[in-house]
Protein backbone atom coordinates (compact mmCIF):
# COMPACT_ATOMS: atom_id res chain seq x y z
CA UNK A 1 0.00 0.00 0.00
CA UNK A 2 0.95 3.20 -1.17
CA UNK A 3 0.74 6.24 0.76
CA UNK A 4 -0.14 9.97 -1.12
CA UNK A 5 -0.60 13.02 1.22
CA UNK A 6 -1.52 16.05 -0.50
CA UNK A 7 -1.24 18.97 2.25
CA UNK A 8 -3.58 22.05 1.44
CA UNK A 9 -3.30 25.29 3.06
CA UNK A 10 -5.17 28.62 2.76
CA UNK A 11 -5.47 29.88 -1.20
CA UNK A 12 -4.33 26.78 -2.18
CA UNK A 13 -5.34 26.15 -6.05
CA UNK A 14 -8.27 23.77 -5.93
CA UNK A 15 -7.65 22.27 -8.82
CA UNK A 16 -3.84 21.93 -8.04
CA UNK A 17 -4.85 19.79 -5.23
CA UNK A 18 -8.21 18.31 -5.99
CA UNK A 19 -7.58 17.19 -9.85
CA UNK A 20 -4.74 15.52 -8.41
CA UNK A 21 -6.94 14.01 -5.43
CA UNK A 22 -9.46 12.69 -7.80
CA UNK A 23 -7.49 11.16 -10.34
CA UNK A 24 -5.22 9.44 -7.42
CA UNK A 25 -8.40 8.39 -5.70
CA UNK A 26 -9.83 6.93 -8.91
CA UNK A 27 -7.01 4.24 -9.34
CA UNK A 28 -7.05 3.68 -5.43
CA UNK A 29 -7.94 -0.11 -5.64
CA UNK A 30 -4.76 -0.87 -8.17
CA UNK A 31 -2.12 -2.89 -7.12
CA UNK A 32 -0.17 -2.18 -4.85
CA UNK A 33 -3.42 -0.02 -4.07
CA UNK A 34 -3.11 3.82 -3.15
CA UNK A 35 -3.96 5.75 0.13
CA UNK A 36 -4.60 9.32 -0.78
CA UNK A 37 -5.05 11.73 1.68
CA UNK A 38 -5.84 15.41 1.57
CA UNK A 39 -4.00 16.67 4.80
CA UNK A 40 -3.38 20.25 6.34
CA UNK A 41 -1.23 21.72 9.06
CA UNK A 42 -3.88 22.47 11.35
CA UNK A 43 -6.63 19.41 11.21
CA UNK A 44 -9.62 19.58 11.39
CA UNK A 45 -10.18 22.64 9.89
CA UNK A 46 -11.93 24.38 7.00
CA UNK A 47 -9.61 25.80 4.12
CA UNK A 48 -10.53 27.98 1.65
CA UNK A 49 -9.04 28.34 -1.51
CA UNK A 50 -7.86 30.56 -3.94
CA UNK A 51 -11.21 30.68 -5.71
CA UNK A 52 -13.45 30.27 -2.90
CA UNK A 53 -14.09 26.85 -2.66
CA UNK A 54 -14.09 25.52 0.97
CA UNK A 55 -12.64 22.45 1.94
CA UNK A 56 -13.38 20.56 5.35
CA UNK A 57 -9.82 18.54 5.79
CA UNK A 58 -10.17 15.85 8.67
CA UNK A 59 -6.81 14.52 8.12
CA UNK A 60 -3.20 16.30 9.83
CA UNK A 61 -0.05 15.77 7.88
CA UNK A 62 0.84 11.79 8.41
CA UNK A 63 4.34 10.90 10.49
CA UNK A 64 5.12 9.28 7.16
CA UNK A 65 4.05 8.91 3.83
CA UNK A 66 5.30 7.44 0.45
CA UNK A 67 4.82 10.33 -1.68
CA UNK A 68 3.60 14.00 -0.69
CA UNK A 69 2.01 16.04 -3.52
CA UNK A 70 2.65 20.31 -3.17
CA UNK A 71 -0.30 22.14 -4.77
CA UNK A 72 0.48 25.80 -5.24
CA UNK A 73 -2.11 29.17 -5.13
CA UNK A 74 -1.38 32.87 -4.26
CA UNK A 75 2.18 33.08 -6.10
CA UNK A 76 0.80 36.28 -7.38
CA UNK A 77 -0.09 37.52 -4.01
CA UNK A 78 1.75 37.36 -0.38
CA UNK A 79 -1.24 37.16 2.02
CA UNK A 80 -2.13 33.80 1.56
CA UNK A 81 -1.11 30.73 -0.33
CA UNK A 82 2.40 29.69 -1.40
CA UNK A 83 4.11 32.76 -0.70
CA UNK A 84 2.20 32.81 2.60
CA UNK A 85 3.06 28.98 3.81
CA UNK A 86 7.20 29.89 2.93
CA UNK A 87 7.33 33.33 4.93
CA UNK A 88 5.27 30.98 7.86
CA UNK A 89 8.05 28.16 7.52
CA UNK A 90 6.07 25.56 8.66
CA UNK A 91 5.15 23.41 5.96
CA UNK A 92 8.47 23.35 4.70
CA UNK A 93 10.00 21.79 7.27
CA UNK A 94 6.77 19.24 7.55
CA UNK A 95 8.06 18.42 3.74
CA UNK A 96 11.82 17.84 5.35
CA UNK A 97 10.78 16.01 8.07
CA UNK A 98 8.57 13.88 5.70
CA UNK A 99 11.43 13.77 2.90
CA UNK A 100 14.26 12.36 5.84
CA UNK A 101 11.90 9.36 6.74
CA UNK A 102 11.64 8.41 3.14
CA UNK A 103 9.16 10.31 1.29
CA UNK A 104 9.24 11.17 -2.52
CA UNK A 105 8.06 14.37 -3.12
CA UNK A 106 5.89 16.35 -6.36
CA UNK A 107 5.19 19.43 -6.76
CA UNK A 108 1.65 20.85 -9.19
CA UNK A 109 1.91 24.92 -10.61
CA UNK A 110 3.59 26.96 -8.08
CA UNK A 111 3.63 24.25 -5.41
CA UNK A 112 7.29 23.59 -6.86
CA UNK A 113 7.87 27.01 -4.75
CA UNK A 114 7.26 25.21 -1.60
CA UNK A 115 9.92 22.15 -2.62
CA UNK A 116 11.99 25.00 -3.52
CA UNK A 117 12.17 26.63 -0.11
CA UNK A 118 12.59 23.37 1.42
CA UNK A 119 15.63 22.94 -0.61
CA UNK A 120 14.57 19.78 -2.95
CA UNK A 121 14.84 21.54 -6.29
CA UNK A 122 18.75 23.30 -5.85
CA UNK A 123 20.07 21.61 -9.35
CA UNK A 124 17.07 19.78 -10.33
CA UNK A 125 15.87 19.83 -13.53
CA UNK A 126 12.10 20.97 -12.70
CA UNK A 127 8.83 22.67 -13.61
CA UNK A 128 6.51 25.20 -12.31
CA UNK A 129 3.72 27.17 -13.40
CA UNK A 130 4.49 30.22 -16.21
CA UNK A 131 4.81 33.22 -13.55
CA UNK A 132 6.84 31.46 -11.35
CA UNK A 133 9.61 30.05 -13.61
CA UNK A 134 11.84 32.75 -13.31
CA UNK A 135 11.56 32.77 -9.72
CA UNK A 136 12.29 28.72 -9.11
CA UNK A 137 15.18 29.33 -11.92
CA UNK A 138 16.66 32.18 -9.45
CA UNK A 139 16.33 29.49 -6.87
CA UNK A 140 18.97 26.85 -7.96
CA UNK A 141 16.00 24.59 -10.00
CA UNK A 142 16.66 23.64 -14.03
CA UNK A 143 14.08 24.35 -15.57
CA UNK A 144 12.49 22.22 -18.30
CA UNK A 145 9.90 22.81 -20.67
CA UNK A 146 7.32 20.18 -19.96
CA UNK A 147 4.05 19.64 -18.13
CA UNK A 148 5.42 17.13 -16.11
CA UNK A 149 9.73 16.87 -15.23
CA UNK A 150 10.08 13.11 -13.68
CA UNK A 151 13.41 13.40 -11.96
CA UNK A 152 13.12 9.95 -9.66
CA UNK A 153 12.30 10.84 -6.40
CA UNK A 154 10.78 14.75 -7.26
CA UNK A 155 8.49 15.20 -9.67
CA UNK A 156 7.38 18.64 -10.53
CA UNK A 157 4.69 19.45 -13.20
CA UNK A 158 3.52 22.89 -14.59
CA UNK A 159 0.36 25.20 -13.98
CA UNK A 160 -2.72 23.98 -12.95
CA UNK A 161 -4.26 21.48 -15.14
CA UNK A 162 -0.99 19.88 -15.71
CA UNK A 163 -2.04 18.58 -12.13
CA UNK A 164 -4.27 15.94 -13.90
CA UNK A 165 -1.00 14.75 -16.69
CA UNK A 166 1.19 14.79 -13.30
CA UNK A 167 -1.94 12.07 -11.28
CA UNK A 168 -1.83 9.97 -14.58
CA UNK A 169 1.89 9.72 -14.89
CA UNK A 170 2.29 8.32 -11.16
CA UNK A 171 -0.33 6.02 -11.57
CA UNK A 172 1.93 4.81 -14.37
CA UNK A 173 4.88 4.59 -12.16
CA UNK A 174 3.55 3.55 -8.92
CA UNK A 175 0.73 0.66 -10.82
CA UNK A 176 2.01 0.53 -13.77
CA UNK A 177 0.59 1.71 -17.36
CA UNK A 178 -2.39 -0.63 -17.99
CA UNK A 179 -4.02 1.24 -14.30
CA UNK A 180 -2.92 4.78 -15.55
CA UNK A 181 -4.55 3.86 -18.87
CA UNK A 182 -7.79 3.11 -17.08
CA UNK A 183 -7.78 6.37 -15.36
CA UNK A 184 -6.91 8.10 -18.21
CA UNK A 185 -10.39 6.31 -19.89
CA UNK A 186 -12.27 6.77 -16.91
CA UNK A 187 -11.54 10.50 -16.74
CA UNK A 188 -11.73 11.20 -20.37
CA UNK A 189 -8.24 13.21 -20.43
CA UNK A 190 -5.74 11.87 -22.84
CA UNK A 191 -2.28 11.21 -21.65
CA UNK A 192 0.23 13.47 -22.17
CA UNK A 193 3.12 13.38 -24.22
CA UNK A 194 5.06 16.32 -22.56
CA UNK A 195 6.66 14.29 -19.85
CA UNK A 196 10.69 14.78 -19.30
CA UNK A 197 12.18 11.77 -17.38
CA UNK A 198 15.98 10.94 -16.69
CA UNK A 199 15.76 7.30 -17.69
CA UNK B 1 -22.88 40.48 -15.29
CA UNK B 2 -23.97 36.81 -15.85
CA UNK B 3 -24.61 34.70 -12.76
CA UNK B 4 -23.85 30.70 -13.23
CA UNK B 5 -25.07 28.30 -10.60
CA UNK B 6 -23.27 25.22 -10.03
CA UNK B 7 -25.72 23.06 -8.00
CA UNK B 8 -23.50 20.08 -6.24
CA UNK B 9 -25.19 17.30 -4.63
CA UNK B 10 -23.74 13.93 -2.23
CA UNK B 11 -21.63 11.77 -3.82
CA UNK B 12 -21.03 14.15 -7.13
CA UNK B 13 -17.87 14.11 -9.04
CA UNK B 14 -15.81 16.71 -7.51
CA UNK B 15 -13.87 17.28 -10.73
CA UNK B 16 -16.61 17.56 -12.64
CA UNK B 17 -17.82 20.17 -10.80
CA UNK B 18 -14.67 22.34 -9.50
CA UNK B 19 -12.93 22.05 -12.64
CA UNK B 20 -15.52 24.54 -14.55
CA UNK B 21 -15.88 26.32 -10.77
CA UNK B 22 -12.44 27.38 -10.81
CA UNK B 23 -11.69 27.81 -14.72
CA UNK B 24 -15.29 30.50 -14.53
CA UNK B 25 -14.04 31.88 -11.55
CA UNK B 26 -10.77 32.93 -12.71
CA UNK B 27 -12.25 34.91 -15.69
CA UNK B 28 -15.16 36.57 -12.92
CA UNK B 29 -13.55 40.03 -14.04
CA UNK B 30 -13.68 40.05 -17.60
CA UNK B 31 -16.90 41.76 -18.93
CA UNK B 32 -19.75 41.39 -18.40
CA UNK B 33 -18.34 39.97 -15.45
CA UNK B 34 -19.20 36.53 -14.10
CA UNK B 35 -21.00 35.69 -10.33
CA UNK B 36 -20.34 31.87 -10.06
CA UNK B 37 -22.33 30.26 -7.42
CA UNK B 38 -21.45 27.01 -5.97
CA UNK B 39 -24.55 26.21 -4.32
CA UNK B 40 -26.89 22.83 -3.12
CA UNK B 41 -30.42 22.36 -2.67
CA UNK B 42 -30.23 22.16 1.18
CA UNK B 43 -27.74 24.80 2.34
CA UNK B 44 -25.18 25.64 4.38
CA UNK B 45 -24.38 21.93 4.18
CA UNK B 46 -21.27 19.88 3.58
CA UNK B 47 -21.76 17.92 0.53
CA UNK B 48 -19.24 14.54 0.24
CA UNK B 49 -18.51 14.06 -3.23
CA UNK B 50 -17.78 10.94 -4.68
CA UNK B 51 -14.15 10.18 -4.03
CA UNK B 52 -14.23 11.74 -0.18
CA UNK B 53 -13.80 15.51 -1.10
CA UNK B 54 -15.73 17.43 1.69
CA UNK B 55 -17.29 20.68 0.35
CA UNK B 56 -18.29 22.79 3.03
CA UNK B 57 -21.30 24.83 0.49
CA UNK B 58 -23.35 28.02 1.62
CA UNK B 59 -25.53 29.08 -1.25
CA UNK B 60 -28.53 27.91 -2.13
CA UNK B 61 -29.89 27.24 -5.55
CA UNK B 62 -30.21 30.79 -7.14
CA UNK B 63 -33.81 31.99 -7.57
CA UNK B 64 -32.85 32.97 -11.29
CA UNK B 65 -29.37 32.63 -13.04
CA UNK B 66 -28.46 32.88 -16.41
CA UNK B 67 -26.63 29.70 -16.60
CA UNK B 68 -26.96 26.29 -14.27
CA UNK B 69 -23.79 24.24 -14.86
CA UNK B 70 -24.85 20.47 -13.80
CA UNK B 71 -21.98 18.58 -12.92
CA UNK B 72 -22.21 14.46 -12.42
CA UNK B 73 -21.00 11.26 -10.71
CA UNK B 74 -22.35 8.60 -8.87
CA UNK B 75 -23.97 7.16 -12.56
CA UNK B 76 -22.23 3.68 -11.91
CA UNK B 77 -24.28 3.08 -8.54
CA UNK B 78 -27.38 4.01 -7.29
CA UNK B 79 -27.51 5.08 -3.55
CA UNK B 80 -26.21 8.84 -4.41
CA UNK B 81 -24.93 10.95 -6.97
CA UNK B 82 -26.75 11.37 -10.12
CA UNK B 83 -29.03 8.58 -9.85
CA UNK B 84 -30.37 9.24 -6.18
CA UNK B 85 -31.12 12.63 -7.63
CA UNK B 86 -33.34 11.38 -10.72
CA UNK B 87 -35.00 9.28 -8.36
CA UNK B 88 -35.42 12.13 -5.29
CA UNK B 89 -36.79 14.45 -8.33
CA UNK B 90 -36.36 17.78 -6.65
CA UNK B 91 -33.00 19.33 -8.38
CA UNK B 92 -34.16 18.35 -11.96
CA UNK B 93 -37.38 19.93 -10.79
CA UNK B 94 -35.42 23.31 -9.92
CA UNK B 95 -33.54 22.95 -12.72
CA UNK B 96 -37.09 23.17 -15.13
CA UNK B 97 -38.18 26.04 -12.90
CA UNK B 98 -34.71 27.62 -13.58
CA UNK B 99 -35.24 26.80 -17.07
CA UNK B 100 -38.60 28.48 -17.08
CA UNK B 101 -37.40 31.85 -15.53
CA UNK B 102 -35.09 31.75 -19.06
CA UNK B 103 -31.61 29.92 -17.64
CA UNK B 104 -29.66 28.55 -20.15
CA UNK B 105 -28.00 24.86 -19.52
CA UNK B 106 -25.34 22.91 -19.42
CA UNK B 107 -23.66 19.54 -18.11
CA UNK B 108 -20.39 17.81 -17.06
CA UNK B 109 -20.01 13.98 -17.49
CA UNK B 110 -23.07 11.91 -16.29
CA UNK B 111 -24.87 15.83 -15.25
CA UNK B 112 -26.14 15.49 -18.35
CA UNK B 113 -28.60 12.25 -17.11
CA UNK B 114 -29.49 15.13 -14.86
CA UNK B 115 -30.73 17.85 -17.73
CA UNK B 116 -32.20 14.49 -19.35
CA UNK B 117 -34.59 13.46 -16.55
CA UNK B 118 -35.71 17.37 -16.26
CA UNK B 119 -36.77 17.00 -20.14
CA UNK B 120 -33.85 19.27 -21.87
CA UNK B 121 -31.90 16.79 -24.27
CA UNK B 122 -35.01 15.32 -26.10
CA UNK B 123 -34.02 15.03 -29.71
CA UNK B 124 -31.43 17.31 -28.83
CA UNK B 125 -27.51 17.26 -29.74
CA UNK B 126 -25.50 16.19 -26.94
CA UNK B 127 -22.86 13.95 -24.89
CA UNK B 128 -21.85 12.43 -21.48
CA UNK B 129 -19.63 10.20 -19.95
CA UNK B 130 -18.73 6.76 -21.97
CA UNK B 131 -20.47 4.94 -18.96
CA UNK B 132 -23.77 7.10 -19.69
CA UNK B 133 -24.30 7.49 -23.51
CA UNK B 134 -26.14 4.47 -24.22
CA UNK B 135 -28.71 5.23 -21.46
CA UNK B 136 -28.53 9.06 -23.24
CA UNK B 137 -29.54 7.86 -26.22
CA UNK B 138 -32.18 5.48 -25.04
CA UNK B 139 -34.15 8.88 -23.25
CA UNK B 140 -33.80 10.36 -26.54
CA UNK B 141 -30.74 12.23 -26.54
CA UNK B 142 -28.85 13.07 -30.44
CA UNK B 143 -25.46 11.62 -29.12
CA UNK B 144 -22.57 13.15 -30.71
CA UNK B 145 -18.98 12.24 -30.58
CA UNK B 146 -17.09 15.97 -29.61
CA UNK B 147 -16.05 17.17 -25.89
CA UNK B 148 -18.22 19.69 -25.99
CA UNK B 149 -21.49 19.46 -27.66
CA UNK B 150 -22.64 23.42 -28.16
CA UNK B 151 -26.52 23.69 -29.14
CA UNK B 152 -27.52 26.94 -28.40
CA UNK B 153 -29.07 27.33 -25.00
CA UNK B 154 -28.37 23.90 -23.88
CA UNK B 155 -24.34 22.86 -23.57
CA UNK B 156 -23.04 19.56 -22.79
CA UNK B 157 -19.83 18.33 -22.25
CA UNK B 158 -18.14 14.53 -21.92
CA UNK B 159 -16.47 13.21 -18.84
CA UNK B 160 -14.99 14.45 -15.76
CA UNK B 161 -12.17 16.48 -17.47
CA UNK B 162 -14.17 17.78 -20.23
CA UNK B 163 -15.34 20.15 -17.60
CA UNK B 164 -12.12 22.48 -18.35
CA UNK B 165 -13.35 22.74 -21.85
CA UNK B 166 -16.62 23.55 -21.10
CA UNK B 167 -15.65 26.62 -18.87
CA UNK B 168 -13.53 27.60 -21.68
CA UNK B 169 -15.80 27.72 -24.33
CA UNK B 170 -18.47 28.94 -21.98
CA UNK B 171 -16.17 31.73 -21.46
CA UNK B 172 -15.35 32.18 -25.07
CA UNK B 173 -19.05 32.68 -25.21
CA UNK B 174 -19.64 35.04 -22.78
CA UNK B 175 -16.54 36.83 -22.14
CA UNK B 176 -15.14 36.83 -25.78
CA UNK B 177 -12.35 34.80 -27.06
CA UNK B 178 -9.45 36.86 -25.78
CA UNK B 179 -10.55 35.80 -22.57
CA UNK B 180 -10.85 32.40 -23.32
CA UNK B 181 -7.49 32.62 -24.60
CA UNK B 182 -6.53 33.90 -21.07
CA UNK B 183 -8.57 31.31 -19.17
CA UNK B 184 -6.63 28.98 -21.47
CA UNK B 185 -3.07 30.31 -20.83
CA UNK B 186 -3.72 30.88 -16.90
CA UNK B 187 -5.14 27.30 -16.46
CA UNK B 188 -2.02 26.29 -18.58
CA UNK B 189 -4.98 24.27 -20.48
CA UNK B 190 -4.55 24.06 -24.12
CA UNK B 191 -8.12 25.37 -25.94
CA UNK B 192 -9.89 21.80 -27.76
CA UNK B 193 -10.84 21.64 -30.92
CA UNK B 194 -12.99 19.39 -30.22
CA UNK B 195 -16.21 21.60 -30.01
CA UNK B 196 -19.90 21.10 -31.57
CA UNK B 197 -21.96 23.40 -32.40
CA UNK B 198 -25.06 24.31 -34.73
CA UNK B 199 -23.92 27.26 -35.95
Amino acid sequence: MMRIAIPVFQGVDELDAIAPYEILRSAASEPPGLEVVLCALDAPSVIEGAHGLRIEVRDAIPSTCDWVIVPGGGWTRGDQGVRAQIAQTKLARELQRLRATGASVASVCTGAMLLSAAGFLRGRPCTTHQVARDALEKNGGVLVDARVVDDGDVITAGGVTSGIDLALHLIARLCGEEAAQRASTRAEHPRTASIWTRR
